[in-house]
């Protein structure tokens, strides 16, 4: 059962109107207060990243080496860093970890590979930084979920060094949106059609193959991948993107976590400080990154 | 990446008779067995619960009004409380709290509903044994996975009280055998085959329907029900009835976890003592069952 200020939540997005109705400029807007209901965090240094056109969330206590990069989410069309500040913060003091939120590159002005070119390069930019990979998870929400799964696959591939787990949130893996909740839970999910999706997925496409895992990770073979953690809300069209990221992630040989939050929205964590649940969610990310990282 | 010691043990599985390829007496012995690698619980008291056919084992700290009802399995053909006499002693010990294992009529001496009928009779008499429903989980491997949430349904429909939680260990729930790693893990799993699922399944249901909540609960809607821990090996054919039931939990709202345990096979937390990810698995039950019964 929900929470009460998760039901008023929900309420909320469901009396304003909807993102997918809006033209893209405006979502972009909207999109940029996605955070709008999260408590600002406490005992956070903000720095810039101006290498990654990005920023830095660092914690009181920062652990030695040890670093998230998170990829904000938004379709691959919508977001920036700023849009993911608050969340970047308290997942700082959740995992005693330095985050980095880079930007990267939006479709359709940008489609793929550049955003998992972006993200790779700041996987770089970041051990460079002092932090060491086996001290470090990439980490995102929605379509940067999907993304921090493709990162891992594109540094596979290229011998780089891997981080210690990665943990999607909410996350968008198929660009095809074939998972049987896109159908089962769409009269629930308030946030997210499957209509949309495939249109943010053919802007990001640009007539690539949908089913390159490097654009649809669902699709990967996981062998030589970190540990995964996926928390996905009861109530998402997404919800079996997450369920499909665990069952591969295992098959490939590590160790996989789904949590579904019953009744939870699209993005659910993100919301610290105003859902009861978002805090639950932090703490359990904080715990599992905390015992993979130290 | 698995052990050395769960390397070993799945050598010497592949190594001895397969258990599928006996006859039902020389199966039932073998089943007894089961527990053979795992080492002896320390601390724990065990009684005789003859009322219900079963065992207690009972930790040296028993928390006041805690228990957990444990289904063993054996696809509801094989198995007894004494198969599971070690685990329950582990479980105690992790979750601080006094595990029943009851004894339950199997097939096809007698089918279906006698296991059901057998198990909520377990749980009304643990109640009246002083155990706080709020403070209990239902547990179970295997067949005892699936007849465990099956019991939860049975309970809801007759309006009893529910335990705080249900926690399915290579859960069998759905005795039509249609989940996709049924196919996709076949190569894998040392343990487990979809037609040696079939016929014990068919055994026990005698002619009745297969896709009835009550026999293969995955096909159940889980409205009202508590939450869900399942633990499944990323190895196992069974590995999506564990899939299906955390996303029916979520779906009928209650929050549900899945932790899928890369290179293992079927039942692997019952040998405890013997493979450091059957300790880590317990770990992890006893940190669940302690959050929700405390």
């Amino acid at each position: 059962m929900p929470s009460a200020q998760a039901l008023q939540l929900w309420a909320a997005f469901r009396a304003g109107p909807k993102q997918v109705d809006l033209a893209l400029p405006q979502r972009r807007e909207a999109s940029e207060r996605a955070e709008g209901p999260t408590a600002e965090p406490v005992g956070i240094t903000y720095q810039e990243a101006p290498e990654v056109g990005g920023l830095w969330a660092v914690p009181r206590a920062a652990r030695e080496g040890a670093a998230v990069l998170y990829l904000f989410g938004g379709g691959y069309v919508l977001g920036s860093p700023a849009s993911r500040r608050k969340t970047a913060g308290h997942l700082a003091t959740a995992t005693g970890a330095r985050v980095l939120v880079p930007s990267y590159r939006l479709a359709p002005e940008h489609p793929f590979p550049a955003a998992l070119e972006d993200a790779v390069r700041a996987w770089r930019w970041l051990l460079g930084q002092g932090a060491r990979a086996d001290r470090s998870v990439v980490m995102g929400d929605s379509s940067g979920g999907g993304l921090a799964v493709a990162t891992l696959l594109a540094l596979r591939q290229q011998r780089e060094r891997l981080p210690a787990g990665c943990v999607p949130l909410s996350p968008w893996a198929d660009l095809l949106c074939t998972g049987e909740s896109m159908r089962t839970r769409a009269a629930v999910d308030m946030m997210c059609t499957r209509d949309s999706l495939l249109e943010m997925g053919r802007w990001y496409l640009a007539g690539h193959e949908a089913q390159d895992p490097l654009a649809s990770p669902v699709y990967g073979d996981f062998t030589g991948l970190p540990s995964l953690l996926a928390l996905v809300g009861g109530d998402e069209v997404l919800r079996d993107d997450a369920v499909r990221l665990v069952c591969a992630a295992a098959s490939g040989g590590a160790d996989a976590t789904l949590f579904i939050g019953a009744g939870m929205q699209h993005l659910w964590p993100i919301w610290a400080g105003a859902l009861p649940e978002a805090d639950a969610a932090l703490g359990m990310i904080g715990t599992w990154v905390r015992e993979r990282t130290s």
